[in-house]
């Protein structure tokens, strides 16, 4: 089967999501951070199906996102623990608590962050670091960076045309984007995060 | 085929996944974010089969978070716009923006978030919106909130344990969660967001 295969993108949600494109990976990433590290607290916390839990581990270590440790000879058996770039997916998690509680708990708030030092329930926003402003869609935009392609590039154009203008008749025609064949998993196969 | 309904749980970041939880649903919202609203708008972007492309914009309308909207009466065409629900999940995306583009974007950034008025590039960043910190791992530490269920404060309770004492011989034998059959397609069905 071919399909497109979004990790090529230049666009860092597509690639982050080559990584991390299946729930199950976000989830263990999730009990990672918790402080699970074994196959069976994983499986059990989860209750994915074995083969399943270790195509993703597999596929999160390959992405630099999780670190194999042995911690036993006979029968071998490892640990994972975040890497830095694992670690750094908590402001992704965050966002997603955040959304999910608003929008997808009518019964209330099942997990909050809190200050460490004083068990103060926190507000959390995005926002602008050297301001301080929440980073609304009034005062700020997405754009296309210096590293965007033509294909991002045209989509942007695309789309702040016709948000301006309503339906102008435009003809939608972005460059084409690469089409690979993937292993059938849906994920790209990537290179490591880089650490 | 049996297997552990995540939309059940009461996680917020499961929730958001049920909702979600599939890479072409995240991308369709990007896509939505940029100004797309057809079709073939969608289809050209993403290189996404036409199949595929249906159910996950059926999926996101059933969730609340894309409004189907006609703008054409023969043949009959529709417009998809995002909801209040989905036009919050735009934090969630820049966080993926920012952890995509430290991470697997070894040729810069592609995509970058501006100050509508001036055109500045913004450092983006989550704070604990009381007092302005960046809610490092450090001083902020995510805990069960009032709505949590036992399997959820078992796996927090745990992976406290553990985090402090290392490899304590604890057993991790968290309370049963929910299984029910899910529709094949990776997805719970779940009622829409709370608008």
């Amino acid at each position: 089967m071919k399909r497109t295969d979004v990790g090529t993108s230049c666009c860092p949600v597509a690639r982050s999501l080559s990584h991390v494109g299946e729930w199950w990976s976000i989830l263990i990433l999730r009990d990672a951070m918790i402080g699970l590290t074994r196959f069976d607290e994983f499986e059990k916390s989860l209750g994915i199906a074995p083969n399943m839990l270790t195509r993703r581990l597999a596929s999160l270590v390959e992405a630099g996102l999780l670190e194999r440790v042995q911690y036993q000879d006979r029968p071998p058996r490892y640990e994972y623990f975040l890497t830095e770039a694992g670690k750094a997916f908590r402001p992704v998690l965050l966002a997603f608590v955040e959304w999910g509680s608003r929008y997808f708990a009518p019964e209330g708030r099942s997990v909050q962050l809190v200050e460490r030092a004083t068990g103060r329930p926190v507000r959390v926003g995005m926002v602008d670091l050297d301001t301080g402003k929440p980073v609304d869609a009034r005062d700020y935009v997405i754009e296309p960076g210096p590293a965007a392609d033509d294909h991002l590039r045209y989509c942007f154009t695309y789309g702040k045309t016709k948000r301006r203008g309503g339906d102008t008749g435009l003809k939608f025609a972005p460059p084409s984007i690469s089409v690979v064949d993937d292993d059938g998993d849906g994920r790209a196969r990537r290179g490591k995060a880089r650490t």
